[in-house]
């Protein structure tokens, strides 16, 4: 099935439903992505990410690129069939690990020249070898190559690359294989923390037409007042009838909020590498299964979660799993947290058809905060 | 229901077949019992345990004597509610892993005299101790205390050594609570690769009367034909109406041929150890997931492997893990090289009731050196 969006309920906050049609089945919106980075989602079964909920996992162009190559996969019968993920794939388009190698990449208005990390290689990312790879892959949902600036980027370097985006965006449509028209291409919103760059390049990209638009440059170091400013409008910029995806977001509260707002689709490694790190998410704000306090508690992490590391192992295990670093520990952290984005995905889609988002909204601070014990 | 063992066939060879009862739940001998060192088979879950054919598993009592303690773990509803595994559990003495430490160690007619390799603090663990340990993790079968002496020990040590365990397996036996009778407790023989020794120490632990039996003493460093050698008689030493189980082996081929003396119980690191480090068991013999030549291949490790891995990964996929030192990787080479051994001990067990046994042992060496393509 070729790619397409239905909007199905918007509720007067702005706040969206919908569904998002792939080659390889249906994603429900709002949705939240776990991250793959090496063809893997961290510590995580293609089984136990569909028992949690995952409709789409995001794969990193950049890390499969280098090893083991995109040739090698797609002789292997591509990236779905590779790490046995017969649901749809975003991948990026490796821009975003490529700078943030810093000084070891250089970029041009032809692409971005670089080293790898791995071996020193020098290696050369264009906007068109960005889809290139991505099509070899065999992704369900690629993203142009962009220039995200860091968070702190003075206004002339914001401007450049917002424009060099727009440019690349437009060089990746039309790289695109004339044949591999079921997948789709997102377009990336640059313009940092400033509103009338950001209309620019939502413009450029909404001229050009997309598949699907993306809001980059958030979460890349501002802070959380600024980022829901710029969220206040951002999503607005974009055609309702498109997924919009706000790239590398984030902590449970943003990704509310910003459903709020009128986003669809969120990816980051949180829930996957503080499990890994001991930090458990739950509706009451985040859980340090290292503290000595649990050592003796028998209770689960969550009394009111339904996920199986809740429903059959106590903190007091799931502490001498992590102070003994052993491998099920990171394991049934990670199948917790990816549970409870996903199930924090699914509720916020229920009281969107409800039109209850404004009041879940609500609830869902005021359980952070600790003001009640549910949401 | 109490532990029990039932013999229900025994081939000309001697491999038997059985059933052992316990607390929690039946074991068809021969089998093989991964070793959950600290509250968890490295990797794995209960449920894939019991996926791969698990029925019994070995915890060890030295680390979870340190930490987090036995009576931490009893208050939590004991080990196996601990690590949620409702199936039975055989918990060695801790004794091993306390010789293991080497000038760390002290023994005595008492006990054995110890520095934790955590903390360095000064323990002591005496033949009664070590019941009351097992007993407190709520073990379905527990070892006596022993001393195993290095393969390479001179005579005079493996003869006290001998003589030492008879006395502290009588200490254990008083030391057992007298309402906890549903568990079993097993007597070890020692006695080096000396007939007379391990006739004298058989005969000690049957006049006593334990449960079970097992092997000790060997797997320590001795050559393949001298284990052999002195399971050509030891096995025949020991009660027939009684299970026997030989410690720390092994290989496959030494389980096969141990069956084929008579054993039937084992645990053994090496499939877990080795799938970490990329070796994984097939019946053609060990395959190392590292080599080059796996880059681009698409075939799995095993073609007529059925295990969950076999079936759905590539060994380009696995050594692209394992390259990359994915935990996914882990998991998946632990669950084939369990897969292996439980399928392995299963497959003798079938040839046993068929009255084959001594063809299927012939089978399975000619297919290790190549000679043929399946056992």
């Amino acid at each position: 099935m070729a790619f397409s969006f239905e909007l199905l309920a918007t509720n007067p906050s702005g706040a969206r439903a919908g569904r998002i049609h792939t080659p390889h089945g249906v994603i429900d919106t709002p949705i939240f992505m776990p991250v793959g980075t090496q063809g893997t989602v961290k510590a995580m079964t293609s089984d136990e990410l569909k028992g949690v909920g995952a409709q789409i996992i995001l794969a990193n162009t950049y890390h499969l690129f280098l090893r083991p190559g995109a040739e090698i996969i797609a002789q292997l019968g591509g990236l779905h069939r590779f790490m046995n993920w017969d649901r749809p794939i975003l991948t990026d388009s490796g821009g975003y690990q490529v700078f943030s190698l810093g000084k070891l990449c250089k970029i041009t208005e032809e692409g971005a020249l670089f080293q790898s990390h791995i071996d020193g290689s020098r290696r050369f990312l264009s906007p068109e070898d960005a889809i290139r790879v991505q099509e070899t892959l065999g992704s369900d949902i690629m993203m142009q190559l962009d220039e995200c600036p860091p968070g702190d980027a003075p206004l002339q370097h914001v401007t450049s690359a917002m424009a060099l985006s727009l440019r690349w965006a437009e060089r990746c449509k039309k790289a695109r294989h004339p044949e591999k028209t079921d997948r789709a291409l997102f377009g990336i919103m640059q313009g940092g923390m400033h509103e009338q760059l950001r209309r620019e390049s939502a413009a450029g990209l909404v001229d050009s037409g997309f598949d699907g638009y993306a809001i980059g440059g958030l979460s890349v170091g501002e802070s959380r007042t600024t980022m829901l400013e710029v969220l206040s409008y951002a999503p607005g910029l974009l055609p309702a009838e498109r997924p919009r995806y706000l790239m590398g977001v984030g902590k449970p509260q943003d990704i509310v909020d910003a459903v709020g707002c009128g986003v669809d689709m969120f990816d980051c490694v949180l829930p996957t590498r503080n499990a890994r790190n001991g930090q458990l998410f739950t509706r009451t704000g985040p859980f340090n299964i290292k503290r000595n306090e649990n050592r003796e508690d028998p209770n689960p992490v969550d009394p009111f979660c339904r996920c199986e590391t809740c429903r059959h192992y106590s903190r007091a295990y799931l502490r001498h799993l992590y102070i003994n670093r052993e491998i099920l520990g990171m394991r049934l952290m990670t199948l917790h947290n990816l549970h409870y984005y996903l199930d924090l995905a699914k509720a916020m889609r229920t009281a969107i058809f409800q039109g209850t988002f404004a009041s879940f909204q609500k609830k869902f601070h005021d359980a952070l905060a600790g003001a009640t014990p549910e949401y």
